[in-house]
């Protein structure tokens, strides 16, 4: 089993990243670009496990680890 | 318009930070996880613009600033 975890930044909270990439942009010549958000993906292999079981050990790592979830959401899609 | 891009690197290019990734969790505990590797995800709000010329902006976007082409894969996803 696999599975795409996104990481990306709450709505309201400040990302210096994504307004340094929107100038980058600009100087570039390259218009018509609003805004840029810049969030992290993580793809994961799991071993054998069932989709709760999966279900629950990526909702540990995404707690744990891989998002501050007082700034930021996640999001988790499997596929077998 | 809206868009997201998503930047991965290419298969056989060695990811550290997923490898560390991967470390992590297992020193948390958290088991059944195989392989982990890191992306980078850009959500992007783009003027009025038609799908033909997003579509070049976004590649061009992709091509010349967010993406290492020699590298890393990026998709682009464009939603109304």
């Amino acid at each position: 089993m696999k599975a795409r975890i996104t990481v990306t930044l709450k709505n309201g909270v400040l990302d210096p990243q994504g307004k340094a990439i929107e100038g980058a942009l600009k100087s570039f010549g390259i218009d018509g670009v609003g805004s840029v958000r810049q969030g992290k993906v993580f793809d994961i292999e799991l071993g054998d496990l069932g989709q709760t079981q999966a279900d629950d050990v990526l909702k540990q790592a995404c707690e744990k680890l891989l998002a501050n979830t007082v700034v930021e959401n996640y999001h988790v899609e499997t596929t077998a």
